[in-house]
C-alpha cells in the first residue's frame, strides 16, 4: 500500500510528490493552512487525492480550531473552505469535496445538541470515510474496467492517475493493478508528462513498486509507437468531466486521444463519480489552470530556454468525449452518448438505493 | 550571421549547441576525429550541418594527414569516410556529403598530374563550396516557402531546423525567416523538444537573436493549442525524405502532423535536396537512431526516473507522405504524388541546365 496521505494523530501526514522517485519523504500538516499549500505546490495531486486532501483540511482546521462557540467555529470553517477551494481551479474533486464537509458541517452545527467536541469528531470522521470511500470507489473502477484491457499487451498513460493520485489503488492504474491481478499480462508505457514529469517520476515509482513492468517514454515519442503497433490500449485519469462527456485532465491527454483515435486504439478514461461536473454543460466550460513559467524554463534549477522567450504552461487540456471510447467510474462503464449514460446509471444507482 | 561552424586556418569551428542557450562556446576540431565525436555529441546537428560538417572533416583530415604518396592517402581517406559515416545513422545528408566528398577525392587522385597538395586545395575548396551551397539553398528554401506560410499568424515547429542545423539561415526556420522579410507578421510557437530540448535552447535562441517573437512550450501542449485555433501552420526540417515522399525527422514530428490533420492545418516539410534519399523507396526503410537511456532518464546530471524502469529513446520518427501538405526544396515545392513531383522536377532541372 502506498501511503499517500493518512490522517495521523500528529496531522495529516502526506508522501512529498515532488522528492519521489529518489527520496521517500513524508511531511505533517499541522493546519488547514498547511495543506492549502501542500496542494498548491503539488506536494500531494491528483484529482482524488486533492479532494480527499482538502477535506482532510475542512477537518484538521476544525480539530484545531481555538473557537470557544459554534458562531466564530462556523466564521472559521468559511475561512478554510474558501483558502482550500483557492489553491487549483480545475479538479472539481476540490470543490466536491469541500462542499461536502461544509453541508455536514452546517448539518451538525444545525442540531440541537450540537458541541464544538461533536463537531469536530464526526468531521474527522467524514474525511476519514471519504478517504475509505476512494479507495473502494477505485477498486470497483479496477473491477470494471480490467475487463476492458486486453489480455496481453501494452498499455500507454499519460500523467500519473495512480495510487499517488488518489488514497490508494489508483484511477487508471487501478485498473490497470486490477486487469494484472486478474492474469492480464501488461506492460505499461509511461509518458514522462512534461513539464512535472508525473509520469516519469511518479507512475513509474508505483507500478515498479508493485511489480508491474515500465518504460518511461518522452511525450512525443506514442505517435510513433502506435504507428508501430506497439501500443494496445491507452488510459488516462480525469481532473473533471462535463455533463456530455468531455474530459479535462493533464495537459497532453487530448493529444495522445487524438493520436489513438488515428491509430483505431481505445482510449479509456478513468476517474469516480466525484469527478463528474454535471454542473459544466461541456469542457469549454472547465477553468484551465495556467502555472509558473518557470516550470518549464527550468530543469533542477538550470534555465533551458533563452532570456525573452514566451512560454506557455497549460496544466490541463480538454479532450472531447468524441474520443473518448469508454468512461470507468466506481457505479460503471460509461458509453457514448455520455450524457444518456450518465443519466441512466444515475437512475440505475438511486433505484438500487431504493 | 549565426555561426554554426566555419573552415578558420585553425582548423574548422563550431558553436557547441550543448551549451546554448546560455552561453556562447566555440570549439575547433584539428582532425577528422575531432569532427566525428562532435557529430556523435551532438555539438552540431541538423542534417544539412552535419553533411557539411562530415565534409569538412574529410577536408581536414586530407589537409592534416601526414601520407607522402597518393595510395597511402586513399587509404586514409577511406578511413576517415568510414569513421565520419557511422556518427549518426538517420540523417542521409552525412552519406551523400561523405559520397560527394570521396568521388571528388577520387576524381582528383585519378587526374594523371594529382599531388597532394592540389588534392588537399581542391577538397578544402570542395567543402567550402558544400557550405555556401547550403546557406544557398536554404536562402532559395525560403523564398519558395514564404508564399506557403499565412502574412499573419502563428507557425509551430518542432525541434531545431533553423541556422543551427544548417551552415546558416535554416530550412524550417529559414522560410519563417524569409516571410518574415517579406513582411509576415509571424509569432513562432517553438516545442520544446525533449529530451534533448533542441527547440526550447536552440530554436528559441536564434529566433529571438532575428528579432522573431518566440513562444516555447512543451511538446504535449501543441494539440490543444491546435483545437483553441491558435496554429495556423506548421514547418518542420527532415532529416531522410523517401522516394515516396515518407519523412524521417526528430522524434514527434509524426504526432505534430497527425494532430495538424486533425485540425485541417497546413503541414509543411523544409529541407534540400540532398535530403531526398531515392535509393529509399519509403520511410519503413529508413534507420532510426536510438540514443542513450541517459537523454531521458537525466536532466542537468539529476536522475528523474527511478531505477528498473525501462526507457525508450528513438531519436527520430517517420511521417508518411499522406500527412505533408507540401515539402519546400530549394529546386522547388513538391506536392503529393510526391515520386511525381520529385521526378518531374529532376527533370525540370536537367533541362534546365541542358
Amino acid at each position: 500500500m502506498i501511503p499517500t496521505l493518512e490522517w495521523t494523530k500528529d496531522g495529516v501526514r502526506f508522501l512529498d510528490q515532488t522528492k519521489l522517485p529518489l527520496e521517500e519523504i513524508y511531511v505533517t500538516a499541522t493546519s488547514y493552512d498547511d495543506i492549502a499549500t501542500i496542494i498548491r505546490d503539488m506536494i500531494v495531486r491528483g484529482a482524488p487525492a486533492i479532494g480527499v486532501s482538502a477535506a482532510m483540511g475542512v477537518a484538521l482546521g476544525v480539530e484545531r480550531s481555538k473557537a470557544t462557540d459554534i458562531d466564530s467555529l462556523t466564521k472559521e470553517v468559511e475561512v478554510m473552505c474558501d483558502v482550500l477551494a483557492k489553491t487549483r481551479p480545475t479538479a472539481v474533486n476540490l470543490f466536491w469535496a469541500i462542499e461536502r464537509m461544509r453541508a455536514k458541517y452546517y448539518a451538525l452545527a444545525s442540531q440541537p445538541d450540537a458541541t464544538i467536541a461533536k463537531i469536530q469528531a464526526s468531521l474527522i470522521d467524514e474525511a476519514k470515510t471519504m478517504y475509505n470511500e476512494d479507495i473502494a470507489a477505485c477498486k470497483r473502477m479496477g473491477a470494471f474496467g480490467a475487463e476492458l484491457l486486453p489480455k496481453s499487451g501494452t498499455v500507454l498513460t499519460h500523467c500519473n492517475a495512480g495510487a499517488l493520485a488518489t488514497c490508494g489503488y489508483g484511477t487508471a492504474l487501478g485498473v490497470i493493478r486490477a486487469a494484472v491481478e486478474r492474469g492480464a499480462k501488461i506492460d505499461v508505457f509511461a509518458d514522462e508528462t512534461r513539464p512535472y514529469l508525473q509520469g516519469a517520476r511518479l507512475t513509474a515509482w508505483e507500478l515498479l513498486h508493485d511489480g508491474i513492468p515500465t518504460t518511461v517514454l518522452c511525450d512525443n515519442m506514442s505517435g510513433s509507437l502506435m504507428r508501430a503497433g506497439r501500443i494496445q490500449a491507452v488510459i488516462v485519469g480525469a481532473d473533471r468531466i462535463a455533463a456530455n462527456g468531455d474530459v479535462a485532465n493533464k495537459i497532453g491527454t487530448y493529444s495522445v486521444a487524438v493520436l489513438a483515435k488515428e491509430h483505431g486504439i481505445p482510449f479509456f478514461v478513468a476517474a469516480p463519480w466525484s469527478t463528474i461536473d454535471l454542473a459544466t454543460a461541456t469542457g469549454d466550460g472547465i477553468p484551465i489552470e495556467q502555472r509558473d513559467a518557470r516550470e518549464v524554463t527550468h530543469s533542477n534549477g538550470k534555465q533551458m530556454t533563452p532570456d525573452g522567450c514566451g512560454i506557455e504552461n497549460p496544466a490541463f487540456d480538454v479532450t472531447p468525449a468524441k474520443y473518448v471510447t469508454a468512461i470507468i467510474t466506481e457505479k460503471g462503464v460509461l458509453r457514448s452518448p455520455y450524457a444518456d449514460s450518465m443519466r441512466a446509471m444515475m437512475e440505475e444507482a438511486e433505484t438500487a438505493k431504493a
